[in-house]
């Protein structure tokens, strides 16, 4: 990874802010900045050179990981040696440090503040390693084209599986297991499997429910693999669907469909999710279409930019988000389809390549 | 679960710390007070009413779960809710609320305090309901019996398929998938399995190593049953042990054995490691167990107390502790045992069912 370029445009948001380092206090963008994966560890990351303060649970995988920065194992709570030595770095002169204030308890920026003491300015600054993790490098688009090609595998495997009577966890386990032995280290969120009505829930992980003989069932899911996380959601029918059931697959599909060729550089956010939207209206279906369009994906499930609606941030070459509009109707159930669409200047690349034809089982 | 004993709990420490009410940002303690098992929501408890503040996609969810508390449903920050709640509570006389400055961020904290306004008073109030949890109550003890019994189950179904040249993954996704299947929602962490050389590591996620012809193998892992977490270790050997093996094993039960015999109301959480520390000195391997003996465990993985070196605690009647002492010798490779042990007057009882003869697979 190419953690040399990542630090560098850190620093000129730096400049920017006038701020003389950066405390990563969260992992994902610790992970980021110079590759270390352990579960605890904080980043002071400056142009002067950068150091990461762990413990020693992590000297030989902080060895083996960290770039770009200096390792310093310490015994006592990262932050307090990590204050220590901004207390020393401050001696002489002021030091403004920027806090990553979504990822920093008020009990952590206490402990900091008493053992920095000094003349360490601690200002604001949330979301600056978020900002660069929105457009993907080369190389993380290969790890997240990866986990989106290993989610299509593994669910095209699996839904064979299903049939009249089997649990929905049972068919979710059948996925994590499948994952996992192709060397995913996990789920990126707890697996959604629902069948039947509770299709119409768009939140609902897999339960001991048994799949029932005809209806709509929804699979939302996805796999980390080498850090990266990959999100898709496909809706299969059990039994033949009516043809109210094929019109309310169909419209989704168009919907979902319009949302992807909307993801282009310059277009605003709120854009994919209005062109999404627009075809649900048009069938008389935006009403139960009660989420937002989709989302950045990338080290984290959840990234930024939000695909929703009024939101005007501009989509850019290299973004990675989901698109993936859905419709609940309570009784008759639910469809929602989801892909990985990574914005380039050349048009919308899909990257779960798993048929969005509507699947009868 | 008998929500309002433990809310009645929680006045009490309330009233030593002349708090109106504790703002709960830490789901599982959520969880704990009111029985609400959803991704986003905070509680303000309070002996005057709780409320449980989410936001729409939790609309049935809390419905279905919560008790104790009123449910509002909101379409801003929960936290803004709170905010305004309180606002409009502290018009009149000035109200005092605890805060988990160990689970709320700087960014969150000035967002409550915008909303809040007026004489609303936020006061530092860090572990308080961590400390009801330490002790389980009967139902809490029944579904953690059941999560150790289950992991002790799918271990001894897995390790059959334990054989040189399987990789280490393929190992934690059977027992992964069998915990799955049998109901469980996920597993406490990342699982370990550790074969050969890599036992001796002993923080060894499961990796695509395969299993050497001959070497211990480290297990460590958890399910997640009903949200409470289960641990454990065990070791077995993979070909047949030479004797200084064999007496390596010999010493880490007898070191995990003196552990759980001292687990006992009144005694300090530091004299369990004490116990189990001085029978690996007795064996000149003391410097080989580089971390401490164990921790509390329940909704979280890794809760109050913690059982090391000085740690004067009292455990009492209704803990819930892991005992897990390990050496670990760089080149010979690793041992570690670890059961899951209640806390009672009567002596220490283990959870965790599965045999700790050394098994030679």
């Amino acid at each position: 990874m190419d953690y040399r370029a990542r630090q560098k445009r850190l620093w000129q948001l730096l400049e920017e802010k006038r701020l003389d380092s950066l405390l990563v206090t969260h992992l994902p963008n610790v992970r980021y900045l110079c590759g270390f994966s352990g579960s605890a560890g904080v980043l002071l990351a400056s142009p002067s050179g950068s150091t990461l303060f762990t413990d020693g649970r992590y000297t030989q995988q902080a060895r083996a990981e960290v770039e770009r920065a200096r390792v310093v194992i310490t015994r006592k709570a990262a932050l307090a040696a990590v204050g220590e030595r901004l207390r020393r770095d401050s001696s002489r002169a002021s030091v403004r440090v920027g806090i990553e204030t979504e990822h920093l308890t008020v009990g952590a920026r206490a402990l900091l503040g008493a053992a920095a003491r000094g003349r360490t300015r601690f200002l604001a600054a949330s979301g600056m390693v978020e900002q660069l993790r929105r457009t993907k490098d080369s190389e993380e688009l290969k790890l997240m084209r990866a986990a989106a090609r290993l989610g299509s595998q593994i669910f095209e495997r699996v839904i064979r599986k299903v049939r009249p009577g089997i649990r929905e966890v049972e068919i979710a386990a059948e996925l994590e297991f499948a994952a996992r032995r192709a060397g995913a280290e996990g789920m990126s969120f707890a697996t959604i499997v629902a069948a039947g009505p509770r299709s119409a829930l768009p939140h609902a992980r897999a339960s001991v429910q048994r799949v029932p003989r005809r209806g709509f069932m929804v699979f939302d899911f996805g796999v980390i693999l080498d850090g990266y996380c990959s999100d898709m959601t496909r809706t299969v029918h059990v039994g033949r669907p009516d043809p109210r059931s094929r019109a309310l697959y169909a419209a989704v599909l168009e919907a979902q469909e319009a949302g992807v060729q909307a993801v282009r550089p310059q277009a605003a956010a709120g854009d994919v999710d209005r062109a999404a939207r627009e075809v649900l209206e048009r069938h008389k279906l935006a009403r139960y279409f009660t989420h937002s369009t989709g989302h950045g994906v990338g080290l984290e499930i959840h990234e930024g930019p939000r695909l929703a609606k009024g939101q005007s941030e501009k989509l850019r070459d290299g973004m990675v988000v989901t698109v993936e509009p859905g419709v609940y109707v309570s009784g008759r159930g639910g469809v929602r389809i989801e892909d990985m669409v990574l914005v380039t200047a050349g048009g919308p690349q899909i990257l779960t390549t798993a048929s969005k034809e509507l699947l009868t089982l």
